[in-house]
């Protein structure tokens, strides 16, 4: 449970709310977010594969800013690309998840960004349910520091 | 405007009446869907990517839609995979559209759902925010008839 990161997204990105998007967990070390089938449901009474990509995205982007507020760089986080698989439909309330990647990459992402004020890193989100892989999601996010910020 | 195609989107997925879309152009042709800033904005007051995603592939599934109900087909037609390159900010109200692909593409989609009841097509969306391309938007969409339908 991470009520600031959950009051964040409501309140800086209204959809997310609408969602009904909740934050399961967010560590240093992953982000799960979760959202009903309710909200998010299409035509087929399966989630709309739009929402998948939103959560999707969001908690991959969420695992950035938990880190960079953690060590205190105020940078700005952008969505750059993101290339999503839809394998399974999913039929129930469901999970997004991003875990840190590699840490030789999530370093270089650092270092970067504290040289050069800008930095890139690829991050990847997964649904699952029942232990099925229902969505494979890859994203690209770019951080771009304020140089006069810490 | 297309005022059936925008509430069977509103009634069938609710997001897309949280997000505020509204059906602009709905031809044979061409899909223009419009949403507003206000409902997608997210913390830098720029629309959120995953609105982007979602309202680009609604406008591609839209163009599947509205052409096989004209040909009174009755199929599911189920996104397969996507991708998206944010290429510029959006920070306003903005359009996705989608135009009809080469008609030997489309041909030979609708003879192969004829024909194996199943067919894919790759269709792509653009959001133009004042001659700027914004958002470029790619998906493959699957359609299965019910081969006990028309």
């Amino acid at each position: 449970m991470e009520p600031s990161l959950e009051n964040y997204l409501h309140a800086q990105i209204p959809l997310s709310e609408a969602m009904g998007l909740h934050v399961q967990e967010a560590s240093l070390q992953k982000i799960i977010l979760k959202a009903p089938l309710k909200n998010n449901i299409n035509h087929k009474k399966t989630v709309f594969g739009g929402s998948l990509h939103a959560v999707a995205t969001l908690a991959c982007w969420s695992l950035i800013y938990v880190n960079l507020k953690e060590k205190n760089i105020q940078a700005e986080i952008v969505i750059q690309e993101s290339q999503i698989r839809y394998l399974a439909p999913v039929t129930a309330d469901f999970t997004a998840s991003c875990a840190m990647p590699d840490m030789q990459l999530w370093t270089r992402f650092i270092t970067m960004l504290e040289k050069k004020h800008k930095a890139r890193i690829h991050l990847t989100s997964q649904v699952y349910q029942e232990n099925v892989l229902c969505v494979d999601y890859q994203g690209s996010f770019v951080a771009i520091r304020n140089p006069t910020c810490p």
